[in-house]
């Protein structure tokens, strides 16, 4: 099962992170942005090719350190169809490298237009007949207001492509509190409520290491419910944002973590992605700075959650 | 105010009702696709250069008659970056015949990353000061699960750019309830609460005609709760789904509109753009068939709401 994967590429590296490419035209050191100008214009055209190279020379560095990359949906869909281009070129270089791809994407809809996003994403497009993989991801995350109709269509294409998604359960935002904190007349908060589906809907995609191909979104900016949650739902593997920029520490998602060290996977994008700002590295060595950025935060986690034991 | 374009469309046109352009592959007819595959295989830029005549040869005949087109963003995306390039067309094309344009992209994520979305569907991208219209909506639909932090980049590029949302409230599937139906414990439902924060994230982009350029998405397979949520949100106006094919009528819809007429738009999508296949006409009127099939619904729900007036 594809979430088996990543567990073991976890495993493997010793380092249950992600690198999250939210690949920002500010993030991108200006020699290669220049280069994508000189030939091409300030475009959306130079914007995806400059992105494309930035992320390559990420994944270069990354691949031996860090099991997984997050591209960002909304950072390539805002440079259009080229940002999408890119999007895929992305996630296929990252697949050849070995690593895992979660597309965040955060995407929902019901029925036969669910089955188009989980065509595009994890599955493949038919084309009378002709089958083509069109973004190739191995993870979608996803957004579960709609209920089991919008996640019906994703477990199928789950099961038949050997994917995995992640819903949206408690997010790392401050206003987050509005609605997935409200507790319902039986008790539970609707984060609670959410978790529980999770539960449920993975029971159809059972993995290897006790943790199913539904996943949830847990932010580290709340480490009771992080805590909370991995003790109602031993079952349920989590993807951990808010790490680093957004205040999420070692010591914050350390709840997030079972007894082998394995049940989460923790996103950082900003500290890896623009370590070469923030540290003052040259503008060349934006992606050993990455790397070197990602080792650190790999290990103030195992700091944390000691070794991991498949 | 952006909503106003739409309603005083609407009103010019008498009709409440926008055509989904849920272009599948499906639904286009063989001379069209057999041309695109002559010249280019059976391969995503084939199936998008199908998906863009059948959708231009649509809009040449529903922009006299009906004031917007949804095009559902998920049935582009299986194409990839080729299928994305339609949208784009797709958008363009509608907005030079007059058209208002809701795009049924569900997106949502927080902070910087809405502001990407919010900057690639309504208002511009900025590359090194050079600013480029990348999808050009009038409208996005997206979802309120993570509260505030969500909608508000969404909010100011509204104001910015002319612009509006639609929110998912109560959305048209049967599995709605497992969530969006339960009460809280103050008695309000999670679809009430959802619907009063769109009440109250609408207060920032007023119109001229009472209604707010944060809209709700309200199934039309719901009446009671359409009918309930017209009197809870008079100044919210509804895009209500799932008319036609998902089993709404015209007097199921009716609830959602105001003495006026006004208050809501109706989509429907399988209805029209297949009405060549339903009604048998031969493949080259489909367009013709799909301003019948769309004058019908137009005239089926002014029966029940009578003429509408500004």
């Amino acid at each position: 099962m594809s979430l088996d994967r990543l567990i073991e590429k976890i495993a493997e590296l010793q380092n249950p992170t992600v690198a999250g490419l939210d690949t920002k035209l500010d993030y991108i050191p200006g020699f290669i942005k220049e280069k994508a100008y000189a030939k091409l214009g300030k475009t959306p055209e130079a914007a995806a090719s400059a992105m494309l190279e930035f992320n390559m020379g990420l994944i270069d560095r990354l691949c031996g350190i860090v099991p997984a990359v997050k591209p960002q949906c909304a950072y390539y869909e805002m440079y259009g169809w080229q940002g999408m281009k890119t999007l895929r070129g992305t996630i296929s270089y990252a697949k050849a490298k070995g690593m895992y791809v979660i597309t965040d994407g955060k995407r929902n809809d019901i029925g036969t237009t669910m089955q188009a996003y989980a065509a595009a994403h994890l599955g493949e497009t038919d084309i009378d007949g002709v089958k083509y993989t069109v973004f190739g991801g191995d993870a979608l995350t996803v957004n579960g207001y709609l209920g089991s109709d919008g996640i019906k269509p994703l477990i199928d294409v789950c099961k038949k492509y050997d994917k995995s998604i992640f819903v949206l359960v408690k997010t790392s935002n401050p206003s987050s509190d509005e609605l997935q904190n409200q507790a319902f007349e039986g008790g539970a908060t609707l984060y609670e409520e959410m978790g529980r589906h999770c539960g449920e809907w993975g029971k159809e995609l059972a993995g290897r290491y006790g943790y199913s191909g539904v996943g949830a979104v847990v932010g580290a900016t709340y480490p009771a419910q992080l805590a909370q949650l991995r003790e109602m739902l031993p079952g349920t593997f989590f993807l951990v944002p808010g790490y680093g920029a957004q205040g999420g520490s070692a010591k914050s998602v350390a709840p997030a973590f079972d007894k082998n060290g394995l049940g989460a996977v923790v996103n950082a994008s900003r500290s890896i992605i623009c370590a070469w700002k923030n540290s003052g590295a040259p503008e060349k060595d934006y992606a050993k700075a990455a790397a070197e950025a990602a080792a650190e935060m790999r290990d103030s986690i195992i700091r944390e959650t000691g070794k991991i034991k498949l």
